[in-house]
C-alpha cells in the first residue's frame, strides 16, 4: 500500500479556497513567492511518498526501544530524519533572520499534512519542535535565541513540550514539578513529566525541553506555573552539545498507535534549566506552542484520514467480490453502491477537514500580514475561533475515517500488517492529545464564541452567508442546491449559537453539556462552507478536477449539511438531559 | 479493572421489557421456569466476573501460538474452559433431549453478553460451537446427531464455521473448497479456509469442524455449495476421539483485537468429511448457524460496549481533573458536564441495543413457543427484521462506545495495557464478520422490508404506536415527553421505510446506498422504542432502579430520538448524491 502525496487538493485549496497568494508582498511575508507554492509541495510530497511513508509499517511493527544509552528510534528514521534536516523543512516557515525561509504558517500546514499522511509517528518530531522555535521566538531572551533557534531551525537539534505529570493532564495547574534557581542565575529542575512525545531518540545529538515547573515561592494552581528550557546536553562555548544534563528517559509507554513515536517518561533529577519567558507566566507561554500545536494536530486528522481513503480506494478497486449491473464478472467492491458511499463520506469530510485547517492556517498568517490594524485583528479573531474546530473536529473526522477505512477493507482491515489497521490505532490519540476534544469544545463554546461580544463566530456567520449568495447568484442548479442546505444548515448554528452563548451565562453547566454537540455541528456547517467556496472557485479547473470539487460539495450538503438542522434540539435539549437525567443513573447530586 | 456482570440490567430486560415469563409452560420449553432466571444469570456473572475477566487482558497481551503440535491457546483459557464446561453452559438452550437444558435462546442470550463483555476472545470458542450444535439440529441425521451433539452439547468437543477463503469472504459462492465423493459415503475435503475463529486450539480433544465446499458437479455461484462434517478426530466406534484427520491449522493471522482468540487458516488435504444436510443446499444451512451466530455478534457490541461503560465510569469516578462547583478540592472528572454526558450517551445507547438484542432473541423464542400458528409467524418475522438491526446497529453502537471510553480516559486510554484500549481494538471485528454490516443493510433494506409485503416492520411501527399511546396515557411528564420524541422519530422512520420500499423497487441502486442509512435510523428509533417501554415498566422498580430506567429513556429521547427525523434528508436524498456525485470524484461510469 503506497501513500500519494495529495499535492493537487492541498493546493487547491491553499491558492483557490483561503487565497494564499493574497500574502504575496506583504511586510511579514517579504519571500514568499506564488512560484513557490507548488514546488515545495511537490518536493514535500516527494519526502513523504519516498522516504516517510515505506518506513510507516515498520515503524509500527519494530517501535522504539529504551537502552542504557537512551531511546534508539524505529528502523530507517535516522536516515529519514537526515533528509528531513537537509530538505531545510523544520524552518519553512521560520523567519530568515533565524535561518528560516520566511514562508507563510499555511503552506508549512500544508506540508506537515503531507508528513502526517505519510508517517505520523516520524511527523511528530519536527512538530514538537516547532513549538519550542515558536515559544523561543515569542518568549526568548536574545541570547536564548542565538544559542538555540539556529540549531533548532536547521533541524540540528529537536525540541519537546512537557506539561503533564500524572496527577496533571488536562488540569495542567495541578503540576509539581519544582524550579529552584541556582546562583548564576539557571534553575535545577525536579520532577517527572509523562507523555513526553519524542521525549528522547538519537536523531540528533541534543534535545531541548520546554518544561512547565514551579518557582519556590509561586502561587499555586495555573497563576504559579513557569516555563523553563532545558537542553539534554549543555551548549558549551562553541555553542555545539556540551555535558550530559541530569534529565533522562525512564521508560517508554506501550502505546495502541504512533509505535515509532517515543512517549517518554522524564525525570528531571536538578537538571539545569533556565526561565523562557516570565515568571509565573509559563502557562501563558506555553499556550503560544498549544495553539499552533492544536492547529497541527488538526492535520493529523486530515493525514491520516487522506492515507485512510487512499488505502479504502485502492482496496476498493482491487477487491472483487459479488455482482454488479454494468461490471463484466466478479466487480471490484468499489461498484456496490454501500461502498461508494463509503467513500464518497470519507473523501468528502477530509477535504472538509483539511480546509478548515488550512484557514485556520491561513487566518494565522493573516493575522501578521493583513494590511490594516483591523485586518489583522479580524484574522486574528478567525484563527481564535477556528482553532478548536480545526484540532477537535478534524481529528474526529480522522478517527471516523480511519474506521470507515476498516470496514471498507472487510477482514483483511483487522489484520495488524494492514495498514487502515495501523491507521485506525493511530489516529485515537488526536482527539486526546493537545486538549482532548472536550477542552476544545469548551473553549469554543466559552471563550471563543465570547470574544468581542460574539464577534468572531459572527463574521464566521456573515462570511458563510456571501458564499451562500454567491453561490445562488450563479444560477447553477448544483451550486444553488448546495446554498440551500448550507443555509438551512446555518440557521442551525446560528440558532445554536444563539442559544451557548445565552446558556454560557445564565447556566454554564448545561451550556457545557452540550459544548461537544455544538462544536461537532459548528464544524460540519463551516466545513460545508468551505466546501463551497471549493464549488465556487473550482469552476475555473479543468476537466475532472472541476467536477470533482462540485461533486464532494454536492454529496457533502445532501447528507452532512441536510443533517445539520435535525441536531439543534440535541444540542438546546441534550445537555440539560444530559445533567438531569445522569444524576439518577450516575448517582451524581 | 474489574468487570461486574449486569445482571439487573439483563435481568429487567428479560422480564420487564420482553417479558420472558409469557415462555413458561409452553410444549417449546417445558423446562424453563420463571424462578430460573435470576439464578441462572447471577451463577453466569460469577463466571464472567471471577473466571473470564481476570485472563482478558492476559489473553490480549499474550495471544495464541502456533507449533508443530496445533495451536496452544492463551495462559488459563484451558482451565477457563473446564469451568465454562462444568458449569453446562454450552447446552442452555439446546433442548434436554441432546443434553440439554432446554432453556429459552434469550436467556442463553444473556448468559453469552456476559460472556462477551468478560471476555470476548474466548466467548467465540462455545459461540462457534452453538452455531455448530444448530447445524446439527437442523440438519444432521439421527445418527450425525447421536454422535456429535451430546459431546458438542457438553462442552467436551467444541466446533467452527469454515466459509471464507482469500476470494470468497461477502462473496460466499465465489468458493473453491473441494468435495470428493468416497466410496464409503463420506467425502474427501481439498481447499483452504481464512479467518476460521478458534479453527484450532487445546482446550478440548476433539474439533468438529462445518465447511463449506463443491461437489464435482455441483452448478457454480451459490447455488452449488455443500455444508460438510469434518472432525479433526474422526470418532472411532467408542465415540470418542480416534485416529487424526488430515484438517490442520497452518497459519494463526496477526490481528488488531481479539488476540487470545485463534483465528486460523486451515488446510484441507482429502479431510475426511461427511455431507450435513442436503447436497448443494449448503448456504442455506449454513445461514440457520449465520442468523443465530449474527445476533450472538450483536452481544458482543452489547457486552464489550458495556465493559467501555463500567472501565470509563471506574475511571471517571478515580481520576481527578479540575474544580466543579459543588465538589470540593479536584474534582473527579465524572462531575464534568460533558464528561457526564459523554457516559450518558454510552450507557443509553448500550441498554437499547442490549433490549434490541434480547428482543430478538425473545423472537426467536415465540417463534418456536407461541401459542397460535399466527403469533410463531409474526414472531419469525419480527425475528427476521431484528437480525439485521442487532447485528449491525449493535456493533456500531460497540465500536462507538469503546471509542468514547478511550475518550474518557485521556491519555491513559492510548495505553496498552488499558482495558479501554483493548475494547477500542476487540470491539471493532464485529462490525465486519458474519455478514459485514454493509450486508446487514442491505438484508434489511431489501430482504426484511419486502417480507410479506412488509408485514414485519410494519408490525413493528404498530408496536411503537402502541408504546407511544401507553406512555401519552400515564400523563407522567416525562413519559409524555418520551412519547412526544419517540412519535417524531418515527414518523421518520416511517417516511424513509416507505421511501425505501418503493426505491428498492424502482432504483436499487440508489436504494441501496442509503441501506445504511436507513438501518441506523431504524435502530436508533427501535431502540428508543425498547427504552421507552422499559420507562413504562420500570415504574414497578424500586428506588435508584426507576429512575435509573427512566433516565435512560430520557436522555436517549432529547438526544438519539430527537436527531431521527433530521436524518430523513439524507436518506431519502444522500444515496442518490452518493452515486451521482462518486462518479466524479473515483472516475466511475
Amino acid at each position: 500500500m503506497t501513500y500519494t502525496a495529495p499535492v493537487e487538493d492541498i493546493a487547491f485549496i491553499l491558492e483557490d479556497v483561503v487565497q494564499i497568494g493574497q500574502l504575496s508582498g506583504s511586510t511579514a511575508f517579504p519571500d514568499y513567492d506564488p512560484d513557490l507554492l507548488m514546488p515545495v509541495l511537490e518536493e514535500a510530497g516527494k519526502l513523504a511518498q519516498n522516504i516517510l511513508a515505506p518506513l510507516n509499517a515498520l515503524g509500527d511493527a519494530t517501535g522504539c526501544s529504551l537502552t542504557p544509552n537512551g531511546v534508539i528510534s524505529a528502523p530507517g528514521f535516522r536516515d529519514a530524519y537526515q533528509a528531513f534536516r537537509e530538505g531545510g523543512w523544520m524552518g519553512l516557515s521560520v523567519p530568515s533572520e533565524f535561518g528560516g525561509q520566511g514562508l507563510p504558517r499555511s503552506l508549512a500546514l500544508g506540508v506537515m499534512e503531507l508528513m502526517h499522511g505519510a508517517n505520523m509517528a516520524f511527523a511528530l518530531c519536527p512538530m514538537l519542535s516547532f513549538g519550542a522555535i515558536e515559544a523561543l521566538l515569542a518568549h526568548g531572551t536574545e541570547d536564548q535565541k542565538q544559542t538555540y533557534l539556529p540549531k533548532l531551525v536547521s533541524g540540528e537539534w529537536t525540541g519537546t513540550m512537557n506539561l503533564t505529570e500524572p496527577q496533571a493532564g488536562s488540569d495542567v495547574g495541578a503540576l509539581k514539578t519544582r524550579a529552584t534557581p541556582d546562583p548564576d542565575g539557571s534553575f535545577r529542575l525536579t520532577g517527572q513529566k509523562i507523555y513526553i512525545t519524542w521525549g528522547d531518540h538519537d536523531l540528533t545529538d541534543n534535545i531541548i525541553h520546554l518544561v512547565l515547573a514551579r518557582l519556590p515561592d509561586a502561587p499555586p494552581g495555573s497563576a504559579g506555573i513557569s516555563l523553563f528550557l532545558c537542553p539534554k546536553f549543555l551548549p558549551g562555548p562553541d555553542g555545539d552539545a556540551g555535558e550530559r544534563n541530569s534529565v533522562n528517559c525512564i521508560g517508554l509507554e506501550n502505546k495502541l498507535g504512533i509505535h515509532a513515536s517515543p512517549t517518554c517518561v522524564m525525570d528531571y533529577d536538578g537538571a539545569q534549566a533556565w526561565l523562557l519567558g516570565q515568571p509565573n507566566r509559563g502557562l501563558a507561554a506555553m499556550f503560544t506552542m498549544m495553539n499552533s500545536a492544536r492547529l497541527n494536530v488538526g492535520l493529523e486528522g486530515v493525514g491520516v484520514g487522506e492515507a485512510a481513503c487512499q488505502a479504502a480506494f485502492a482496496y476498493a478497486q482491487d477487491r472483487k467480490q459479488g455482482r454488479v449491473e454494468g461490471v463484466n464478472g466478479p466487480a471490484p467492491i468499489l461498484h456496490h453502491a454501500d461502498v461508494r458511499r463509503t467513500l464518497m463520506t470519507m473523501r468528502a469530510k477530509v477535504q472538509a477537514a483539511r480546509a478548515i485547517c488550512l484557514a485556520c492556517g491561513m487566518a494565522a498568517d493573516r493575522a501578521l500580514a493583513a494590511e490594516t490594524a483591523e485586518d489583522r485583528e479580524a484574522a486574528r479573531l478567525r484563527e481564535e475561533l477556528l482553532t478548536p474546530i480545526a484540532k477537535a473536529w478534524s481529528t474526529d473526522i480522522g478517527v471516523e475515517t480511519a474506521s470507515l477505512g476498516v470496514q471498507i477493507h472487510g477482514g483483511m482491515g483487522f489484520m495488524n500488517e494492514t495498514l487502515a489497521a495501523q491507521l485506525y490505532r493511530d489516529s485515537r490519540i488526536a482527539p486526546i492529545y493537545e486538549g482532548t476534544n472536550g477542552i476544545q469544545a469548551i473553549d469554543l463554546a466559552g471563550r471563543k464564541l465570547a470574544m468581542k461580544d460574539g464577534a468572531a463566530i459572527s463574521t464566521m456567520l456573515d462570511d458563510i452567508r456571501g458564499v451562500i449568495r454567491q453561490a445562488r447568484e450563479t444560477n447553477d442548479p448544483q451550486l444553488v442546491q448546495i446554498a440551500t442546505r448550507l443555509d438551512d444548515a446555518t440557521h442551525a448554528l446560528r440558532d445554536c449559537t444563539d442559544w451557548m452563548r445565552a446558556a454560557m451565562q445564565e447556566d454554564r453547566e448545561t451550556a457545557l453539556a452540550s459544548a461537544t454537540a455544538y462544536l461537532r455541528l459548528a464544524g460540519d456547517v463551516i466545513g460545508g462552507h468551505y466546501l463551497a467556496i471549493s464549488a465556487l472557485r473550482g469552476r475555473h479547473l479543468e476537466g475532472t478536477r472541476r467536477g470533482r470539487t462540485l461533486a464532494l460539495a454536492g454529496f457533502y450538503a445532501e447528507t452532512c449539511l441536510a443533517e445539520a438542522p435535525g441536531r439543534v434540539a440535541g444540542i438546546k435539549q441534550g445537555g440539560a438531559a444530559a445533567l438531569r437525567e445522569s444524576e439518577a443513573v450516575f448517582g451524581l447530586t
